[in-house]
């Protein structure tokens, strides 16, 4: 069991260490890497119907792969975070501060796009 | 200051509620959403020659648009991982088990590929 | 006018090298010049309920959008089998085969998945 | 044999109209199915240094997979082009026209970003 994302990192680390992968993980190829993971995830709901969350949650196989590419999304993330002294909670909240800026809620409620 | 992902989780699902967001976040879009801020952090590295992580450290404004970037996928990554009840610390667990049974460290020691 | 893509090719040859942009061209940046171009092209559908294509032929100043984002994935393609020699024609036709094999139409006839 | 890209589009219609695959084919769709390929055309040279494009050539099972991928992204291209009246050949002309004025070549020689 983990309590937090953070808790798990340093097993991340260790198991890319002890592979020597650090030599192939440049910052641009934990990009592309986190890319082709974000298509392996889009995949999953290819040529699909309109399926909300409660629909897809109800198939256990599927949601198994969506578990995991969202981790190996997430893996490539934190490597890429770890790599380049990223602070993943700090940019969180930095980004929604720009985010509550550009978006204000009276003007944004309900819509995606400027009025 | 915050000293985990998951204690930002609240925060951005408050911004979303505000917003009345959930409605467009069906899993499949928010999928896409992944994969297009992805492809945003890839731009920022395209056409240039292979640059480390340390060279990458002192411009500082490319550091920025990284750390947007990778706020970005990250919020949408916290946002499907919600709503399909994902409890994202134990699926990088389970995930970084699987890659261990499929990689053994002495095999895949300084390779990517199979031996 | 124009009356096909290979006719085109020169002139996207010729801007490249007026440009002397060969030498950022390797196979894999064009590659990710593609998948980038691909994710634009999704981003002018994100977070829209179901439209067909009727739908979205009145818009036009979305039509022009997708029309850019399609010509910008197809030069790219044509640099990338230019580079590589890649004939275009065969190399759809030689895929045609293999999906005609893959995908027998009495099995396939109303859905993509194994039945 | 085929000489141009358009006389194998026919083929390619018939194809997808003999499994009834128009139902699935929403433009939303076809360009996520753009963006899968465009990333396993990606990881072909993932985590790979420095290739050009002709020591790929000399490497026959990639070239193979480089050349499906390919043909696959267009394949979808011409699907969502059919389908939403865009003629390709004149959407490259009025590209590039668009990008011989955004990059004019005295500036951009050998250079991607503003001087």
């Amino acid at each position: 069991m983990a309590d937090s994302i953070e808790s798990v990192t340093p097993r991340l680390l260790e198991f890319r260490h002890q592979r020597e992968w650090e030599q192939f993980h440049l910052p641009k190829e934990l990009a592309t890497a986190i890319s082709i993971e974000a298509s392996e995830l889009q995949e999953i709901f290819l040529w699909r119907e309109r399926e909300t969350a409660s629909m897809i949650k109800t198939d256990m196989h599927r949601m198994e792969l969506i578990r995991d590419e969202v981790a190996d999304i997430l893996i490539y993330l934190i490597f890429l975070s770890n790599d380049l002294g990223i602070d993943l909670p700090q940019a969180l909240i930095d980004k929604l501060e720009k985010n509550a800026q550009k978006y204000p809620k009276e003007e944004y409620r309900g819509r995606y796009r400027e009025p």
